[in-house]
């Protein structure tokens, strides 16, 4: 279980607020229009389905930003298994700002959830293997420190955040440079040196001449399940091996059972469903 | 079929060069390792399952926003229905700024696109009624101007588009106001006159007070099919009715016969899942 | 009376935060040359002129974005009537702070309570009538948010925010559509369903196209008084009447003698001269 | 008269687009909703009263930055004098755009043409006499440079920008340094060695010290004539003096003849009425 | 010694922001891996060489932003001396933040330092002389008022701050103009009436020119010591007299025995070598 | 040699427009008053020293930003070796765009230019070694991608960008996890599995535990030359091989002579003299 690290939070705050303006561009007039200024009221998160919890923290700054006497009590941990109906947090504060913040709470913790709760699952098919799990960069735009988290709190590992911090060598790439090694080549002598280089090949020939070239990590596509083990046997102790998968139990565990080192997955983050939680119960205190 | 205006882009383009710089913090290291500066390409996009067109001309300005030399030839329009395998647009313009905008500009229309197929599936089940489909605020944060344009692609309408440009009184604005009717007065006379007022109710009481107090738009919340029916009768020709619904044919099928002029789904834009499209073929061209 | 509440503050901190560092791009030179940091002073805010107030939280703010001890001690509330000489608040905190935010706290209060003040004396002319005043779009631009919350302060009603949140068709729009009809028809289809329709009408035949295609709200221009009166006749019922006037005690009376529902006027904001407030008596405290 | 330089767009533009986003948060509903995408208008923009240009740049940009082909045709120059009825300009470009654009191009037209038309009859006043007209940083938060480019297209002097950028020390600032040599010497040895010095002083003794210690302006404050014909002749070769008044043909003339090299005045840009100019004529062009 | 004002922060506070956030785009990985949630340490602040400190409130504010319960101890002020293996400071609060904003703290400071330090060996040549120094807008890009407040913190004076705060006609200037005397009066009549002038003349006939048209600083360029030694005489009681030098204990003292008012000198910003500190035992406490 | 990338613009282009914008917060008073709107000019760039380009493109993005029109004609490219007095580049356009974006394409460029002519020199005394130089993270705050941009076309290799995107575990991180094979397999667990985990040890003991744990970099602190010769023996086909060390000719050409895979220097950054470079003979063309 990982908790939420102060320098997270350095970027987290700006969505956090931009989102806030988003759903609130001069005022919730509803809210306003209703509700006494300085009025104070409570209310309680409550699961509506069984899940993973991430982006606690997010969901408490959400209510802070607006009002900074907010105290939100959470009675679970970011990663923590919840049930359906399970209480998982109070929220107390001025009753205008409880209801200013709530959908953009909840849109950020939904979204979190959901993608910690699918990854726990797919990560279970992986128990007993030495196999891990990866997400991708498929991620919703301008929300991926958010997504990698998620991925991360659900049981998932990170592959490189964007294009400058990792290198990733596709037939394109391979292509241009004139062949595997000469990619590699390249790649080694203008990256950053602390990048491991990846690269994508297609038959056991350039998975030869990557390996040769001192590839660090070769994602294998495209292979059929014998070619599959040949490979993994090939680049044993070499290079680590990733598969790109479709994320069903079968094919997760044959991949798995084929012995390569990470299987990564796009519909981790762009495909997970919400997890559905809720505000429920606000009432005035005194 | 809408096509993207002018003034959308406004913002627009804002997100779409945030989510660049996200994906591309310094520089494409795999591009610019082996792919020579100004060397030019041409890729092909490709549908990889059916589906209804959603941000073409955001895919295109993510090209146009790294290399304003870049031609992209849209062969489809927002909101038409494509086939898998269908050729959707050819990209051309420099090889390194195709390589290092393709991601963004994927992650952009492959969920534009799986809201407006999926919004466009669940209005199918509203043909030859004359019911509505609705989105709500339930969309992912900052990204909520380009998911509610992709359900009016779909052929969903927009509810309102944040807590300032709408008014939607529910049962803690009721009890905070001091009773339906009392809400109504409170926010008629708060919110800026174009406004109209909207109120959820749960009891025919409610919903004729809310009625007399002359509420523009009533949801109507947890009522029976006997209730809803009866509930429809009274609100004929002084408010419309909106109701909030699980989106299964049955359902929906179900409450578009009770005669309700809208029915608002969450999952348009939090659960809908992706529409697969690709860039294949990416090849330099003298 | 209405008070700030804690969304709206979400938008104006920020420019309130950047005004501060349009008036003081690196520092104050003056107050820095001869006050020692740390030096505590206080000093008063002083009506100069007869009128009411709006914008004391803002105010108070600018001391407190350059000072987050300092401390503002208001004798007055938002909406209240104030009068020549009148000790309006008590500023406590760093001498240096309290002068280089005078001018950026004064500049928002005085221009806040001038539209107030302006809105409030035109309002009066409605008194015992039922016709509301309206703002317009004419605002300071990017102080729209500031300007439109003082007119509410004042009594006025706020009309639409902006293009987005509000439907306005004028002729340019009915001509494209090819009539009144045709243009509210093409609005309902477009516009978020909880938007109003207004459109704006200079016969009485367009008058009966725009009532019997259902628009919600009717701007009558450059129509004589008996036009005019035919028109409110024929519209009562089915919509909201709005005119806009010039701001003369006859011409507003007159008006409203007519029975239209607002009157809107772009002057309350393009127009109202400020109100004129000082702070005075800075001394230090020990 | 002076052209709109390169310099200042760099800060324009921000600001226009700002305005823009302000008035369309996500589209223009109205004319989205009739006018067809890229359908061609042109407009007439027209002189409603008779004043002085100021913004014409402006008010073009923010039709290029909705629609980077628009094209706008000026009949007039910045400075011009203009009678009602004179056409100005012609707008030629996307009819959407036009439409979007119009409220903002013209709040900033009105207002800055406002400023120069009232900071040019003021002036007027000064014509045949060596005393010039301030203006000061009574201004609109966040429009400063607008604002004080239009003072100085009507004629006037800007004083100036902000605290960082000029000296100037008044009662506190003299009593916190312990009198008027003291906070002269300080600001000295403090300030950038190209800032001028400036002390406002309310006896003749406080403005021989000022002399004395080297100030480069003197700003008189509540003196009587003869005690401000004295000042005058003290100050002659020595220092410039500043008078702030209140804008009245008579107090205007009455201290220019007493021979002050400055009057400065708030109202300028805090009181000028805006210019009525309107778009007028928008018709389709094929 | 000057102490860092309030406003000045103003700006301060969003560069250092800016700076964590771009060595930290998502978090601290080697110490989010390694060290506990909420551990707290101290640290001691170390300096490595003797120099002058500058920047001890922006290495604080840099711990600060990271961990708002951090506490920074300073044993040193602005401006002062330190001995290399002086402790300079204590840091405490979490050790992540400690960690994770050590890198940005100390970039800042030891630039900063590393000015102040550089100015004051330049600053003690002119010791004893009427002369002072003078920095120039040579400073990194988007640092500038970092680097002029350590010119200042180190003894110099601050030169104007950039293109539109003060006046320098070059060659280029007068040649636009059509002399020395027409530029002088063209930015008198242009500029805002608080700028002094200050001109660069390379020949007595134009220094003349530049004294007769009411030039307040000269900037004597390419002169040889005879020239110079009458340019200063001639020049006395009308104008300051600025030459830039070269930065050679020799040349800086024939100058300042010259009698010119001002040496600037760009290499005080554009080639200051660090001060060297360090960040020492970093250790927990309980 | 390395060109500029089409995506580091994306992030240059702000940092030069924020540039300009400090150096002209409003207008560039001296030019505009003096040099007619529109007026077209030429100027040279000479270069005042012997060194190594960089920033070239940077320096170009600066006039075109003001300019659009602009034009550079660049006679030598990125990482050049150029010589004292030779002709640079030629800028050509409006004469006011020159005069203002001059000084800040040229403290861009001189320190873009010293750092890559700094680093070439250092690089030089590695010539005929396998080992290679390495930058730092002792970047001038908010300027990394320019400065390690510059290091790279000079001839050095970047280290990692920033705290996110590389492992570095020091002896504090050690101490917090309690050994050197317990940070490695912590840092292993926790970061993305992209990430080349360096760390930094003191002794042969730890030099082992290291290599056993399985880091891919070991950074070798405060050892002897005779122990750092067995430390390379014993890393060597296991680890890559890190000093950091003092720029001197005898200590570069030691440490390579010991067969350390890097040398990484913060003097490459952050005491780099600029490389002096002039914009000269700007002159009128019609």
């Amino acid at each position: 279980m990982k908790e939420n690290s102060t320098t997270r939070m350095l970027h987290f705050d700006q969505a956090i607020l931009n989102a806030l303006k988003e759903d609130i561009p001069w005022e919730d007039v509803s809210a306003n229009a209703v509700v006494p200024e300085g009025a104070l009221g409570e209310a309680e998160l409550i699961a509506k389905q069984d899940g993973v919890m991430a982006g606690l923290p997010v969901f408490r700054r959400a209510f802070e930003l607006l009002d900074d006497g907010a105290e939100i009590a959470l009675f679970v941990q970011e990663g923590d298994e919840v049930r359906k109906g399970q209480k998982l947090a109070v929220v107390r504060g001025k009753m205008r700002a409880i209801l200013s913040a709530e959908r953009t709470a909840l849109n950020f913790l939904q979204r979190m959830s959901g993608i910690a709760t699918y990854t726990r699952s797919v990560a279970a098919y992986l128990e007993g293997t030495h196999t891990k799990l990866l997400d991708t960069r498929k991620t919703t735009p301008n929300l991926r420190i958010f997504e990698k988290y998620a991925v991360s709190v659900g049981g998932g590992n990170n592959h490189r955040f964007n294009l400058s911090d990792g290198v990733l060598l596709k037939d394109n790439h391979i292509g241009a440079a004139g062949g595997v090694k000469e990619a590699i080549a390249a790649a080694r002598a203008y990256a950053p040196f602390v990048r491991k280089i990846e690269i994508e090949v297609e038959t056991l020939a350039q998975l030869k001449d990557a390996l040769e070239a001192g590839a660090e990590i070769v994602m294998l596509d495209n292979m059929s399940d014998d070619v599959l083990k040949e490979a993994v046997a090939l680049a044993k102790g070499k290079a680590e091996i990733e598969v790109s998968g479709n994320v069903t139990r079968e094919n997760i565990a044959r991949l798995a059972s084929l012995g390569v080192d990470y299987i990564s997955s796009g519909a981790l983050t762009h495909s997970a469903p919400i997890l559905d939680v809720s505000l429920k119960n606000l009432h005035p205190i005194k």
